[in-house]
């Protein structure tokens, strides 16, 4: 009953977002020897990843078991960079356009199914974040390396802060459709200002514990 | 209501197919510096990991809960590893067919279980690959290794491919033991002949992605 | 009701314990250029992982979905963790204890709630030691580690040594809170005696297998 599941366009840019999550995995696998099906895998796990574990914690059907359409778009991605390959990648900013609004929906999609499950505005705010940055952290703990949103920009955080902006359009009484809409550009908007200005938390420096590791690892 | 859960032989197949699963987690465990616990537990996860992840999918109890049994062959396993090492693996092949037959075996329960519980069968096929080969992938990602699935051979292919003669049979309303002996079959034809032939996938090669690359990762 | 949800004592020590787990994440995550975002994410990981992983298996709602201390307690150990750095870390015995009773409390809570959904003993000895141990399993694969409860110390077997203790007071007919406290000191001094003294499991050795080599791996 929201307008991320009621208008077209909506599903357009769930696709474009899941194209754009899935490239993204299959390109972080590139080079790792991995093989075309390897490839499938992590470029699905990338796009669905996030939304199955919102489903597994509120115990409801994962999304993707109700339409193929997640995994034939992770498929076409694949298909698309054995085809297109660096070519692919010369759209780089398109990609990220899409990648950044599959960001943004798949944070109010996650948001708006918490909300229906009937949980507090703050769980709904998390749900969010791992429907939209989850699918990055298992792609990247597959391919073997630190979760890059770990370590840069700011995505989850994006995520958090579109959030928080529904609950205040809630608070408001603005009307459902449009607090969405809100939600989801505050979290695009973001993410573009932080990859553009390179902002990024600060690093947490190496703690030296001489006392704590005598205790603990020898 | 299948052959593979109530005729006795599918019983010792199971066991011997748990057992080689655990063998391989336990023997990709050593010289990693890993102590007997935690040699249990990866052997453990590689039985029982591809099962209980099916089961959190389709919310039912996991499997493992209503039946020690999987952990005992896990204890078993450890101790034939410990008590004969080269010994155990001078009989490669005997411990690489009980393997294959669990992938058979486990691939089957998998789509038994998802047809049970009312999935579309292209979801039960998954739900089968999932259950035959996510063991092997949390296995490596606890010893810290890109899974070897997305690397080497066909394996998760093979339950797929499984899954699909199974519905093919279905089709064409042949009786569900037979289907289900058809389809173990498969795979286990499919896994030996690509041991065999050393049958594996294209690698994916690096995508050099200079514009992408400026864009996300600066 | 259980004395481990009704008295005030463990409330504190139940948030004391959390705050060890995530300032442990929080520690391990430090030196591998993370930010603090990340910092906090895998220390909340650590703190809560374990009875996330439980409450899946067990098919009810995480516990942290009602209530917010648990965020907030891991959010209070990175300010501390940002703020006092080498000076925390001094108190690494008190740290340590923390540590300790927080696992001693987590796997009885572990148990107890199996037993709330009618689980056999041995499911909820294990569910003990998930609830416990597993934090700490998701933290090293996080950080890209091999677990280090894989490797080090007795940690996940003074849990299920506490389960087991639970189970016989039970037998015994001891009362509820008291087979609980019993236990729970079990976990503790088995933990506490295991790091005194350096006590570990043997060390898989590396199995040498040339004949299942060749079949496997070529």
């Amino acid at each position: 009953m929201t307008i991320i599941s009621d208008v077209n366009f909506t599903i357009i840019f769930d696709l474009l977002g899941t194209f754009a999550f899935a490239i993204s995995g299959i390109k972080l696998a590139s080079g790792k020897n991995i093989d075309w099906f390897g490839a499938y895998i992590i470029g699905l796990v990338t796009a669905i990843g996030g939304g199955t574990m919102r489903d597994l914690l509120l115990d409801v059907n994962p999304f993707w078991m109700h339409d193929a359409k997640y995994l034939i778009t992770t498929g076409v991605a694949l298909l698309a960079a054995l085809l297109f390959k660096e070519k692919l990648f010369k759209w780089g900013n398109t990609l990220f356009l899409f990648d950044t609004i599959g960001l943004g929906l798949f944070t109010i999609v996650g948001i708006s199914k918490s909300l229906d499950v009937g949980l507090p505005f703050w769980v709904c705010i998390i749900m969010g974040a791992i429907t939209g940055s989850l699918g990055g952290v298992l792609r990247d703990v597959l391919i073997n390396e630190v979760p890059l949103l770990f370590r840069k920009d700011i995505y989850a955080l994006a995520c958090i802060a579109g959030g928080i902006v529904y609950f205040v359009c809630y608070k408001f009484e603005i009307l459902s459709p449009l607090s969405e809409l809100i939600a989801a550009l505050t979290v695009i908007f973001i993410r573009i200002v932080a990859v553009k200005f390179h902002l990024q938390l600060p690093i947490l420096s190496t703690i030296n514990d001489k006392h704590y590791k005598k205790q603990n690892d020898e």
